[in-house]
């Protein structure tokens, strides 16, 4: 991890570097925690959780560091991001709503990683020396990746793709390129990036409550979505 | 990008090259169309219509460029095949048959894909340095791999494994195969490489027409398949 | 391939050495096996069953040698193990149980893969100088990932998240962990390595003989773990 954090400190300041982190850590949190609540309501074990919450918070990073070309990622070398998600799972493992009610808390945990690991992976991208739609299809990878590989291996269709879903990808893709204009003329700080997660973040949870809804296809008439 | 298409200047003339990004660009659009006509079949949104088209479009290249070391993968440096599986996203989502029609085209899609990508993933692989076999195996992983993102994703088992699917990685493997041969004995050019191709895609497409199927292993008498 | 090896050879007596590949070998063997028999109980044709078993086999070492930088993975430059699995897929073609007693063997091979996987991946890692805990975690993960492909492939919910799958992710941790001590001080010989992935397939297997039972969470009512 030495040489990109070397680019990245040229070309961004320390304050962002340290928020860099803990907007990391924070989206390592909330993903785990929408991971190891989806473990709790397809009643896994505990060690069950526990995967599913690392793959979730990890996934999207792994994914990225490998797109980047950083061998290994900074998930298997760097342990807090591990440490933060196992400590997850023994909290949600003792301390969960009922199964009935996660669905809630899982939402509002996964659209919080959301915004946080698209601002996030775009910047980490940018630093290895992507240009910035490079870095922001980057971190829309990054922030969506956790995710799908969590509906994935718990055998649901990803998010990302469910209409029922409502936008998902469309507000990570708008933190990731806002993340990536803002690096890109030089007006990316530790504000303006929490700021454009939060901007994302709100989207997401805005689309959820008021159910908007993006068009299908017409003529669509069989609801099955059936293949023979 | 740059150092590996020196490579590849050295090994192949200006007219292979620009059949190889012609190749790689129809073989784009033939799998983002299959993948956008699955999506229409799922009755997904516009947006889960283009994240499925992009997966099965640029998937097996990520993959092969990742497994060559070519990062970031040229999906994410050059937007050209992005746009191209955008743009196919949206003229299926306005002009595509009724979702019970969709299967046919869905087919032929994905087999044109197939035979492009076999030989375009192999040209690719072979021009990163790797021998001539493992070069064919990179194309027939280049040539299935987006099929097999579009069928995780979207909650089927992959056509490379159904039996009811006829043949599908073999026609990959044949045309991957012969390219390497080709490339390795010096005699590939651009027509010979497009031959390749236009087998592997008969193949493929006769396989389906006269439903050629492989043997089942023996003694297999439940056809629920069910596991405990 | 030449770089690793030299530093394994730097830091491994060539006793290891020889002991890593047959370990490697019997590995891909036994991954090949269970990926194959798998394939048999759904009933997919000789071409679905030999793609099944090489992602089983070869999908665990990819993932490994794509984390720690490692193009192309070993298993597109050596094809011994794609020989292997290939010769496997042939062997339970024509000789297999039938399906309804394919769950035995089936486990069997894929708790002896698991352990020889997860101290070679251990020793991989290692060797290519990542420090002993990223060691320990990426050999896990060359352990499990097989067996994750295998089933996410086949349309299952993958071993080491299933509740009734007993403790999977467990043991392959233990092994791996083991090894990375083992290599951290010093005392990583063929015998030590062998014994540490005895003692992993061991644990796998008792854990399956006695149904080792990790805890759920609790409040979780709903046994069906349908999300809306």
């Amino acid at each position: 991890m030495g040489p990109e954090l070397d680019i990245m400190a040229t070309q961004l300041d320390s304050a962002v570097n340290a928020a860099q982190r803990i907007g990391e850590l924070l989206g390592v949190i909330a993903f785990a925690t929408s991971g190891a609540l989806l473990a709790v309501r397809k009643n896994l074990d505990i060690f069950g959780m526990a995967v599913l919450a690392c793959s979730t918070a990890l996934g999207g990073g792994v994914i990225r560091d490998l797109l980047v070309g950083r061998t290994p990622p900074a998930a298997f070398t760097d342990l807090t991001y591990l440490s933060a998600s196992l400590l997850i799972t023994l909290v949600i493992f003792f301390r969960h709503p009922t199964s009935r009610l996660t669905r809630g808390p899982l939402e509002v945990a996964d659209a919080i990683g959301l915004g946080l690991f698209c601002v996030t992976g775009t910047v980490v991208a940018y630093s290895h020396g992507t240009g910035a739609p490079t870095a922001a299809l980057l971190g829309m990878v990054t922030a969506i990746g956790g995710g799908v590989i969590r509906d994935v291996l718990s055998g649901q269709v990803p998010s990302v793709l469910r209409p029922d879903q409502e936008l998902y990808a469309v507000p990570a893709l708008f933190g990731a390129a806002t993340t990536a204009a803002l690096l890109h003329f030089g007006a990316y700080r530790a504000w303006t990036g929490f700021l454009a997660a939060l901007v994302a973040i709100a989207v997401r949870l805005l689309a959820r409550r008021f159910q908007w809804r993006a068009p299908l296809a017409r003529h669509t008439m069989r609801p099955d979505g059936t293949l023979g």
